[in-house]
């Protein structure tokens, strides 16, 4: 079974490393993807979230990361990718993302969406506080992987300087 | 992956056959598994409970009816099973579904919790609403298998008589 | 247009009587019926519920007040009502009294259902809120009508007499 | 009684007919009225949206097509409403909507707010998710109607090409 | 300032522990108050709930334990208590007290609500879970205090023996 | 014991003044400070709401106001304040802060963050609606004091003018 884990990854925290991880013991075979908008205005470019996200995941078995634009249920169909993994932290998450499973289910009967709960103690995590956090010059070395901190220090360094 | 769906099944919905075909697409082997507790009153005892998801799922590939006293983690761990499959219909279901999960990932990190979402036009249904309508004489075919409908008729009409 | 606005009404509040003004506003005729639960435990018996609304509401034009059985729907397809009217206080009455819109929804097309939200200051009051407080010897007289404290008083002085 | 739908119905969508022609069967008269913010960026301008709801509502009676500025509240007492219909679709919907509504029942006593539950099978059905899916070339023909799928296809073909 | 923080603390849990410590760190001294309510089932009685409080706390500095009857806000105003001290662990908590701290404003505009957020890693743990939990033979050790541990094997082997 | 209420106040409202007002009986003084953002857009400078928060606390006993940059929990930090006190309107608002009092219990286990709920009265009132009204014309006399109001009038003036 393929299972597809879609996001920003703006940039992968260890809330997203922690569903990755439980994810890949539960599917053969997991595409961590990374969503393109070119609209939607981010810290790191995709090149740069493919990269961070490539070292943070270096270690766990049968992952795969890669980079998709358009629908994500097109994408899935084009990767044969039977089930669409998402992660649930807070109740605002939950009814926004039943939506679009409903949606995706109504578009294609055929690729399911299972949800996993993050762990509690991960559950206040998010890309954008860890961006937040970081831009005020923060620590953030508990919520995300050193090559990710060394990305933001040097990503605001540069801004600062 | 064996992966185990529990509940009390008073009795099995079509939300809950649902449920119990997309698990068993995901998943290589799924027990579904009726909760036995003394002390809590059920329309359905536990051997008719079984006999009904038995004859309801007899088409469905890979599945397999069982009943379990006790806590369900423990049961989990017994019967070998990574995984359990709860379904969310509703944002009320999904805060009592979490902190179980939260709860049971503290018991034991060994064994996962997995939710799928209830299909749009299922989510309005649920064991409780289908004894409610019943028990009034309503139709309820369009929200339980014919042999629970059989079953409900006997029932109410046995009360009744 | 007939409208119904059903409820368990043990007893009737600020909450309900505002309610029942807006909607005979709204609607040409309204019926608020009191649903008989047989087995469901109840402070006031049908008949002093239906009392005291009556007396509540005596000033209200339009308004009629009767007691069913049964499914709610079924009642209203028997007096011909085309609108359910139902008082929305907080997030969690809506989920649920979604899940209940739906399904009667789904059991008939011809009759809908329409919610009016509960004004700022009447939210926090509910009947249960109103029994408890007046249980302990709590003043009642900003959430209920007149004829109402006095039966609370009645009823809470008999128990302890 | 004379009610007002208002929206920015940017486009129309299957889910904004169902309530139109559920609140033009409640109500003698109904007013859908497109709010016009010129700030807000919107994908079909204020002419086009009228025109595609005109195309949209045809068949339906006792239905009319408006456009207004300013506050909903002064639009609906400058054409003597007494009902403001309201969609819920999801319980994110009706915390917003309900402190809407409060504040609209604060600024004038004499306007209601009502609230239409979605059909189950439109919850999931927005104009932004209709939007999205349209942007990647994706079929909207279960969402939206015929006249709204053509403008779509203009609209963003026009972009492409 | 005196602070109140009530409950059934049936039993007393680490969320519970972890809030009166908190909250005796704010406030100059807290009472934790056992609600007495003779007609709802409990597993431990009332001397034994305080007999566990009493132990549990007995590190925490201005901190006493007392029981009461009747209305929280009555008891609130005989001891002269301003503030009374809710814990808060997930959303459906919150609409609950939402509208006792909103009726309780209305009874008693000189004593305030005051809620504390549950530490996240508490935030599954319930006295509900405890006791169903230990009722199965499972291990509560990482959500009560030994005494209580103590306690719970007691009452659950008394009633198998 | 020296709390902090932190907040964009753009502008304060009567909402906000009824938060301080309980803040500061509970507390022996309190800070209330503006957030500085530079890049979030906001009607008034932080001069100005600094200036309308001024006059509009003028009679409150041991209040003071400021504004700071950076993280709120630096802040306190700084200031020697060991309460962040935080209003809780909506669950909407409820779940949000709920993770930023995680994080930041998480950053520092020396500052807590304490919940006081808006007055039902004031519910739905928020700087964002009183700009919205103000903007439209609206009379937002009974949502703002009135040196809150002239100043609206005198930007929205200054706008049209």
């Amino acid at each position: 079974m393929l299972a597809v884990y879609a996001g920003s990854f703006d940039p992968v925290t260890f809330g997203h490393l922690d569903l990755i991880q439980r994810a890949a013991a539960i599917f053969d075979r997991l595409i961590v993807a990374v969503g393109i908008h070119p609209t939607r205005q981010a810290l790191f470019d995709v090149q740069e979230r493919l990269q961070l996200l490539r070292a943070a995941t270096a270690g766990i078995q049968g992952v795969q990361i890669e980079s998709f634009e358009g629908l994500l249920i097109h994408y899935c169909a084009r990767r044969g990718a039977r089930v669409m993994v998402r992660g649930l932290r807070v109740t605002m998450d939950f009814e926004y993302e039943l939506q679009i499973a409903h949606a995706n289910a109504d578009m294609s009967s055929q690729i399911d969406t299972v949800f996993l709960p993050t762990r509690s103690n991960y559950a206040f995590i998010s890309a954008s506080l860890v961006r937040e956090i970081a831009s005020h010059g923060g620590d953030v070395s508990r919520y995300a992987p050193p090559v990710v901190c060394a990305a933001l220090t040097a990503k605001f360094g540069a801004r600062k300087g």
